[in-house]
């Protein structure tokens, strides 16, 4: 099956041509999303043509363009139901209608983290394992659930994505989601600077001195600074309650964890895996926790199981 | 439809011959579940074929015995997987041959709180509401969740029940189940004295003067006693961080409250709703937040709509 994949991010777009397990050829664009889609559907559609002129390959051999969107999708008609502050005009937009009126073809969006799952479940670190979790560290903590080879969506296409909004902590930071003590608000990419600054003992700390990033934390707490290590620790903690959490809700063989803090996977995986195996409930064995492998393509391989998946059952029972 | 529901608890089965909606006719047997099952399946029989008998209908007329079980359980098998501490022998049981070998008839085995949980979907609160999250508030906190008219279970079976053991707060008790700061040991029946007499100033608390319990525990806040004020406060914090991250888990239009602890409903229920509209992510809408219908009998009304889903689909998928 060859298929058309965009993964739409913060700051670039990565435009494919897929033939089942592999990425025939990728262009990726730079752009800066809050000046909004629209302005950038012409440039994706020339990039998408082009890789297909390149390849030889004929618009009418393909199956569908398969998007994956930075936020909540309505994956049944393929609009964006909440932008998060990317892409401000994206929910007013029709993808499949320009996807039918520029190359038609049938387009599917979906939510990158629900991608990434499929993808590294199709050619990735889950595969032959039907029930999995995927947790994306990143600025922020996406989440995606897939139970019995089924991606969970429910009802208002929020299941299963919301995983980094599990509260972890009863007197918490107040999350952008609204809630309080999420993963999210006490262990992303955007709370840490946050959380350090406020840390007991910032001012005479060594990450008082450059850019607070997840990269430094660690390099710093190896390097023995009480704050960074303490800061470490509180992460480290956040992200096994919330490990737990995702066991005890979808019931997975398997966690897999990607998004850019992965960079520092060996500092952290270790670590959720011992928390896991000592706390989470599972009478019948021992849950994965496993680094992603397709890391940057994992959105990209999702586009022939999303695919093959429309066709495999109707909409509304994959939910 | 006519089938025989059998509701396991921990004191006392209620065994019971329903027709759709309406509970023909119902026997109480009290025993102590620590003496183990086996012992009581013959009086279990006896109690259904009596019923039977009274109401002058004949086994061949039934669909099939629906059991509810108050530990976690495989669907597919009828087996009894984990008997938390009750009916210590169930494991070894296998009730689908008891049931056929005694009443010629299938048996059909299902946690208590997703047969709660269908029965509020099909006779109560949940009716025409098929994306459903049910929490039963009791000596733990039970759970079970429905997405798209489906009970959701899970590879092992335990997505949805656990949603009492979804850690809440990072320095937390140890729960029963061997994670730290769960729902159920922040806040559940058992957890109560243990957290009260932990209490800052539980000396001189009225609660000091008593059997400790939630009812006990709402009276004496009432009435202005600090620390069950302050406990109080406590649990629906728990409660209500519980909720959300039910809600962000399984995305459900409606929360179900049942379990003994709803006897303090007014006490409880107001303040839940109230922290879900201000913090739960719902950009769709709002989630109701209600008490269930049917108290004692749920259980028993979920035994059609389990003998009924059993033959709309095969239960590989419905899991």
């Amino acid at each position: 099956m060859k298929v058309l994949a965009v993964d739409l991010g913060g700051t670039h777009a990565t435009c494919a041509l897929v033939e089942d397990q592999t990425c025939v050829d990728a262009t990726v664009l730079d752009y800066r999303a809050a000046g909004g889609l629209q302005p950038l559907l012409p440039e994706i559609a020339i990039a998408l043509r082009d890789i297909c002129f390149r390849a030889g390959v004929a618009l009418r051999e393909l199956v569908g363009v398969a998007m994956t969107f930075c936020g909540l999708v309505d994956s049944n008609t393929g609009r964006v139901l909440s932008t998060n502050g990317k892409f401000p005009d994206a929910t007013a937009l029709d993808l499949p209608r320009w996807s039918e009126g520029e190359l038609g073809l049938p387009l599917r969006l979906e939510n990158d983290a629900r991608m990434a799952l499929l993808g590294e479940h199709y050619a990735g670190v889950a595969r032959g394992i039907d029930d999995v979790v995927m947790v994306t560290l990143g600025t922020g903590i996406g989440g995606a659930a897939m139970i019995g080879g089924r991606l969970l969506r429910g009802r208002h296409f929020q299941a299963g994505c919301l995983g980094g909004h599990l509260p972890v902590r009863l007197d918490g930071r107040t999350c952008t989601c609204g809630a309080i003590g999420c993963a999210e608000s006490e262990a992303s990419g955007w709370a840490l600077p946050i959380i350090v600054k406020d840390w007991s003992g910032f001012g005479s700390s060594a990450l008082n001195e450059s850019e607070i990033n997840f990269e430094r934390l660690f390099e710093q707490a190896a390097a023995g600074d009480t704050v960074a290590v303490e800061v470490r620790e509180h992460c480290l903690r956040v992200w096994s309650a919330n490990a737990v959490a995702l066991v005890h809700a979808y019931d997975p063989e398997i966690l897999v964890y990607g998004g850019g803090v992965m960079k520092s996977a060996s500092s952290i995986l270790p670590s959720i895996q011992e928390y896991v195996a000592r706390h989470a409930w599972t009478p019948w064995g021992k849950v994965q926790v496993r680094c992603a492998e397709l890391s940057n393509n994992a959105g990209i391989m999702g586009a022939v199981p999303l695919f093959k998946e429309e066709y495999s059952s109707s909409l509304s029972d994959v939910r």
